[in-house]
């Protein structure tokens, strides 16, 4: 085994450098397959959304059968749901789950009942700030049931009586979950993962979904450093339980990434580790900070997705979060305006470039050394000098390689060097492999970087 | 010996958790009495201070004979005065020692003639940009004689002559300091030291003074974690006296504070230990942070209080200074507007619960182990999860226990979790106090956190 | 040997105490002697240029053969020139090198030929933007011949036939560079350098040259800590030439400065060496924030001059540049504007004071010992008070000594103490040595500090 970049991937095959149009769209198409399915903690809308990632991603579907504990927590029932409304003394159904699943409290118990509209309004949540959107909420560990409407729509229901209907049941059966394992050089593994839980919303998580799914179809198509699991399970309890059934194999994980929200046009914002100072805290800042205009990156914080739970304390491993926008920072957030006109290809595109460019750090960093460490060599002997650049040495095309060469000395890795130079990655990567091209540069024992 | 926090004090016994107009009226009234007092840096109104402290405080009066030395220095005699005034021609007495004790340079010579006003004006300190107060002013290594007054009523003395008294002794006696020391379950110590000698001035010091009596009668009554050594001294060399002849027992201060000028509405103001990283740095940077809108914490420098000779590189204790305003940068600082108006109840109160909160952490912190690492506990199954917040897990009552819970890895100390989340430690206590029983953390090891 | 400073200089001796007039005339001098010869990279003009620095600075002169390989590079061939000139069809010299040998593309060919205006643009360089200013240009490794003139000149030629006449050789020859070693008490060194190589630009580099050559003429008649070795070379491979020969020798540069474009008014700036935290770095940063308004400080990067080959990755030499306004960032930068005019006698002499302050700090750091560590020395007992300061201990004179006596501890230097006191080195020292003189304060250990 060696680290010569060149022996795993040809030349070019960065997953930063992609078609953005192409793979902007691409995405897109997945979540709008994905968005109308009625998703839930557990049951038949979970399995139906990994089967249909399946077309892109070579998932195993997992199934955690109910009432299996896992650490602190025990595996609920499935939910499923079949039809849900409100229907008027006119007969008209006022409220109707099939034109929007986030009509209906996600995992409501079942109801049928005639209600007076003051006894009704106790159970129908809307958001008054926001009079024209439907709110998502959700009921998973205290039985009760509701409707989420507009507040427009809820202020215009006269008084009388209505009929109420959740078919809904509450099963045991199991919680499923997706995986895939694609096997690079090293057991050494990244963690990639987006939760499934969510219903008809599109940034959050379709967005993860989908992207994760297609990068993960990308990757299962090339040779890597790195091993790269992908797991799609619902939020919280299905991280857990994953982390339940692979225990002892998790410090393998050496790098990771939860992905959500990667559709609108915020951010980008990358919240750090629980170590905080992981080198995928240090590679998605640097990367974030040439990529975007205004990046955020945000110390770890135990509120957030399922990084808290990679990220407790018996496996505190090294997984940020990338996102756009901040969850819970943006109106159309946990509302039925988080739709398929939020999310934009064009927004999903610059996602997956950047989450690539991180990947690209991981597989691509090594440790160069100078053949020439005594005295710069002369580039332009080489024919490796841009001579017309004013000032001197000054060219961009010359500094990248004049920073390579400054800091090749077999210690210290490209993204070290890339670091202090403050220049994109892929930059000094591009001029690290011109210089090897030229016989200037070779890389550093046989082992890749693995950091501890 | 464990560090369990119900073992020493009983939950709720926090120092800093205290009634605030009750301490603030405590605390003036023992200023009120100290204030009149006219100290120097050695004879009986120390004495007499340190007596009335005693009936708040436990303190042992040290009494050092004139002529001991003590390092580099030697003790003093004694300066004890009787009466001094300023008469004119009239018999009128125009300067008296008897309506402000500031009126006499502090630790003057004896002094009894008739001078004619330009003579006398040449032992006259006013202040012309404050002309309407009494300057403090002091002689202690220089034997002079002088007295201090308002500028205005210096410039309305006609030409003529005047009698002027000052009817004081220097003889050889003893310098007074006073000393409580606490025992705790541990050996460390935490020393608070206040400097007594000067005169009518309530903030400085009397305020210093009466703040820490009434916190060593509350401490005086507990049980707590270390000892606390009480040190009421004249400045430098009462200090100095201190270190001599304790010189081989100072090893045990593992955190101090200087307390002084603590009843104005400035501030608060922290001045780093010379060690400038010691714990007590850190907790008080922590503790005024969340207490005050502006704090200002202050690097060490050799200029301040007796700081300077416990921070002495022959020592080198971690001391501190916790005052409101800075010293010397308020226009009542030595001079006699700082009076019984100058300071406030309302100010005693909020610094005593400072330090108290200070002291706080000290006492209580430990390293919690959580008993459930391994993902987050299901907060909601134990009752502790407050439902009802916007945007999920972020209500405050939940975010201290999601700290604590992540940082319990039986490694990091409670406090070291405070400075990460950015919540007041008291915050988190009270939060590890209900996971500890409700069984979700247990306190690691079994001795108490000491910083080296 | 010992590090008590009055050992090697007397108080008083430093270097960056000097008369500011007389230096920076005496300097300006030297440049105005050194401006008009023409220099390259190798040829009669540096041999020259080392001949007259001699007189100050008993400069040995090293010639390194053309054709010699110095690790990447190899000595080209000496440029000579004689005449060179445009002539028009009146037989008027439009441009001629005898009024400035920028008009000449520094290492052009040889040409003698009669062309078209046309033509003879081609080879014409200017700067539109300052068209009053003829612009420097050199073509050291591509064979090429060029004019340099100010735009408006070129403008203004006519159509017509113009005869050229570049009357200069390439031989076989050698490359000039010139040393000086100064022995001090320690074999570790201090690197000196300046290029040596541009023709008439009196900042861009006769500044450098004749600052270092006059502070080498004070330096070779003293006693001091470091041997100071000194080096005047063309620039890359100059520096590279003296790497090569010197290989295994530069492990004793223990601190180092290139020293260019010293007497404009701008900066000044010093830019860290490659190792960015070198003792050098911290003390240069510590002398121009005391010496100046507002220094500036800049990073390591692998753009600049010779300490891109000191600091080269083989050698990764600590040493940083000093200069006043920083490369390419002013207009007379690589122009004929930069010359006798734009160079100052004052900013050479505060250049000098600066370089100066530097290297005292490099002489006489020390780790002081108060001989009086516990509690404060009674200064005023010691007849070291100033009594009469505002605020008690405040006063300027006082602090320096209570920073002083605070900070040694025997393991601090005082050039640490210097960066936490932020008072200027020089303040400090003063201090120590007036606490010396009264048995305060001893130097601790025999070794001087030397950092690794």
């Amino acid at each position: 085994m060696t680290s010569r970049l060149e022996d795993l991937s040809p030349p070019g095959a960065l997953l930063g450098a992609v078609n953005a149009e192409a793979i902007g769209v691409e995405i897109y198409g997945l979540i709008a397959e994905l968005f109308p399915i009625c998703r839930s903690v557990a049951g038949d809308g979970v399995r139906e959304t990994l089967r249909r990632m399946q077309r892109a991603i070579p998932l195993t579907i997992h199934e955690v059968p109910t009432g299996t504990q896992v650490f602190d927590w025990t595996i609920p029932r499935e939910w499923n749901i079949r039809e849900a409304y409100i229907r008027n003394e006119a007969g008209e159904r006022v409220v109707d789950f099939r034109h929007n699943n986030l009509h209906v409290m996600n995992y409501s118990v079942a109801v049928r009942a005639t209600l007076e509209l003051a006894e009704l309004r106790k159970h129908i949540f809307t958001l008054p700030e926001q009079p024209d959107v439907i709110p998502y909420r959700k009921s998973y560990y205290e039985p009760a049931w509701g409707f989420c409407m507009t507040h427009r729509a809820m202020l215009a229901l006269p008084e009388g009586r209505y009929e109420v209907v959740i078919d809904a049941s509450h099963d045991d059966g199991s919680l499923s979950y997706g995986e895939y394992l694609h096997r690079g050089a090293l057991e050494d593994e990244v963690l990639l993962s987006a939760h499934i839980c969510h219903p008809s919303l599109a940034n959050d998580n379709c967005s993860g979904l989908a992207l994760l799914a297609l990068l993960g179809k990308r990757i299962s198509r090339m040779q890597t450093r790195y091993s790269y699991r992908f797991v799609f399970a619902p939020t919280t309890i299905g991280a857990i339980a994953w982390l339940a059934r692979n225990q002892h194999e998790t410090s393998r994980v050496k790098h990771g990434l939860v992905v959500t929200c990667v559709g609108d046009g915020g951010g980008p914002t990358y919240k750090k580790s629980r170590r905080g100072n992981a080198f995928i805290d240090r590679v998605a800042a640097h990367v974030l900070r040439h990529a975007a205009r205004s990046p955020v990156v945000l110390d770890f914080s135990p509120i957030g997705y399922d990084e808290r739970q990679y990220g407790s304390p018996g496996f505190d491993l090294p997984v940020g979060v990338f996102q756009r926008s901040l969850f819970g920072t943006f109106p159309e957030y946990h509302t039925s305006a988080d739709n398929l006109e939020f999310v934009r290809p064009e927004h999903l595109a610059s996602s997956y470039r950047m989450i690539g460019d991180i990947l690209d750090v991981l597989e691509q960093d090594f440790r160069p050394r100078s053949t020439c460490m005594h005295g710069e060599p002369q580039l332009g002997r080489h024919g490796l000098f841009e001579r017309e650049s004013p000032g001197g040495a000054g060219a961009a095309s010359n500094l990248a390689m004049l920073w390579v060469l400054s800091g090749a000395d077999g210690q210290t890795s490209l993204f070290e060097i890339a670091e202090r130079a403050d220049l994109p990655f892929a930059d000094l990567l591009a001029a690290a492999r011109r210089l090897q091209a030229h016989g200037l540069l070779e890389a550093d024992g046989a082992a890749p970087i693995v950091s501890a």
